[in-house]
């Protein structure tokens, strides 16, 4: 194992649910890299059996494995491999456990690639939900220091990982790859050398992304109002739209659509226009269909929500920006409190209920 | 059993939870009227062994029984007996099951006591939360064919079943009694006589209420407010408040606080002046206390929460006031979902989810 060297580029991915594997697979089908995997709580299962997959784009395996497999991104780090991409599937929680935030997953890769070379790129792919995903890196990794690159992925996929070591894929792989920083040419340039690496004609799907910002409020149009709304009270989007019926569809015209209208505003303040149609169109694309939304999941699941990247940094840039954010606010706010009785029982804050307050 | 007669006043309490069997005990202790109780679920246990009671009012019980107890409304009805005063301890729930709304209970009681007498009146006693809870039934029943007055009672009293005929009241009995029409010398008189009925001096606590409508806006401001808000997030209210103490303690100031100052202002358009400290009063009121408000245990138990008589009314109001209520209306488009939910899980709605739409 690990008989990995530089010939070809190195790719590591960290993540290892049913995004993170299924990227994974996709770049090692493709045969133009070296793909390494971070596994944490499958390490041992992985590493003696393998992935069992059950995909709707590469079919059923029964024992497969990428290059290498890593039980955590420290090791990655010592493996004396410069990373030429590193690839972020995990949830991006900056309210979560301190080393769990992207910036502290990276450290160590940026570490030692800089140390492994002074001339290559670290061309980071965060394929992850919500807007200035990309500022917490930029913020704390000095470009003097670290040669780098962020890189955005906006990724629609259907695939979960339904046991140890067992990932299924049942909504075939659509990914944009794109700069954050539209004009950078070291960006652009490893967008489309990324893409070359990942592109399986005819099976996935991969298109190089112009309009990164763009298309990151486009999604917020969903993920900021429905997404959200859905996680607090616990319910698949057609029960949401239906229960209001009685109620002049309040669902749909005091909720859904007024929270878009909002994200539709404040995008504009950044001189981003999303057009009136959108909101029609992510109103209705979930009607028909019994689907639970990713922060409704994770609610289920008793798993912390992408909270801040959905909806507390685009409330951010509208109080910056002077735009009113009533109905994305109140969800927000009302979110919060969701948020935290997820981190209490993830023994991530305490709460004394002889005091009634937090515990320091 | 049912030895009771007219030589004393009759007084049938409906609902037969923590609150209705500890007034019925108040008022067999006083001893100034006959007590008939309708106990639906535990009517066997009660027949047979009556109610095991622990009161921090009236001490402990092993086997206490009212005078009359009745299966259901219908049966108390064919008793024969006049019933002056009829207290409704029930959840009020104008959109639960059609069997269960007040008119609905209250019809046979009214049809057998105007049959029984055309001289007495039917005192209907309300206990129950909300504004506008009247209205239901005045608009149900002509004054011309059923001589009837509505009352009103406000009622603070911890007690709770804890099991099958088995009653625990750990909070002090404290109600309000009142006319809902203020100027109605018939309501003014019955509400008076209740009061005679009930007042076990120097044990419980009751007192003639000026104002019912006032005291049920003020009132509000808690339930409408941060009931609301916690049935949403299924918090205590201490957990409410402490969560957001990062997001500048948005609950108080963003939730609670904004909330109580909507309901200020609807009543403001009837003329009823709720004082600002009192807002204050009740952001305060359970902050230290590990307390979980009625309609978040109604979501914890699956139930049907009382949320168009505290919140749903309220808002009617207010538009037909032309007073504008985001936080409150946001609060009510969600609890709605949430009241959706309850709805289906009690057999009341049908979701189709191969159609994504509900039954008819």
């Amino acid at each position: 194992m690990n008989q990995i060297t530089q010939d070809k580029p190195n790719v590591l991915v960290i993540g290892a649910g049913g995004v993170g594997v299924i990227t994974a697979l996709s770049l090692y089908v493709k045969n133009e890299c070296y793909v390494s995997l971070v596994v944490r709580s499958d390490y041992g299962h992985v590493q003696k059996q393998g992935y069992q997959i059950d995909s709707c784009d590469y079919g059923k395996f029964d024992n497969w494995r990428p290059h290498a497999i890593y039980k955590s991104v420290e090791e990655a780090s010592q493996s004396k491999v410069f990373f030429n991409y590193v690839v972020v599937t995990t949830k991006n929680i900056p309210d979560g456990p301190p080393h769990s935030t992207v910036p502290h997953i990276l450290e160590p890769i940026l570490k030692s690639n800089s140390s492994l070379s002074n001339k290559w790129f670290t061309n980071i792919l965060l394929v992850q939900n919500g807007i200035d995903i990309e500022k917490d890196i930029i913020e704390t990794f000095s470009k003097d220091q670290f040669q780098y690159t962020v890189l955005s992925g906006i990724q629609f996929i259907g695939s979960t990982k339904i046991g140890s070591g067992n990932i299924k894929q049942i909504g075939k792989d659509h990914i944009t790859v794109g700069p954050f920083l539209q004009s950078d040419p070291d960006a652009i340039k490893a967008s489309h050398a990324f893409i070359q690496l990942y592109d399986n004609k005819g099976i996935n799907f991969v298109e190089f992304d112009q309009r990164v910002r763009y298309n990151r409020w486009k999604k917020l149009l969903y993920n900021a109002a429905i997404n959200t709304a859905t996680a607090l009270v616990q319910l698949d989007v057609p029960r949401c739209l239906e229960f209001s019926k009685g109620n002049d569809s309040s669902t749909e015209f005091q909720i859904f659509i007024p929270a878009m209208r909002e994200i539709v505003k404040i995008a504009a303040t950044e001189g981003i226009v999303l057009d009136e149609q959108f909101i029609e169109f992510f109103t209705n694309i979930t009607r028909n269909k019994m689907f639970r939304p990713s922060m409704c999941v994770d609610v289920d699941k008793g798993q912390l929500m992408e909270l801040e990247v959905i909806l507390g940094n685009p409330i951010r840039i509208a109080k910056k920006n002077g735009v009113e954010t009533p109905v994305l606010s109140m969800l927000y706010n009302l979110l919060i409190l969701v948020q935290g009785k997820l981190l209490e029982r993830n023994n991530l804050i305490q709460f004394d209920e002889t005091t009634c307050r937090l515990a320091e």
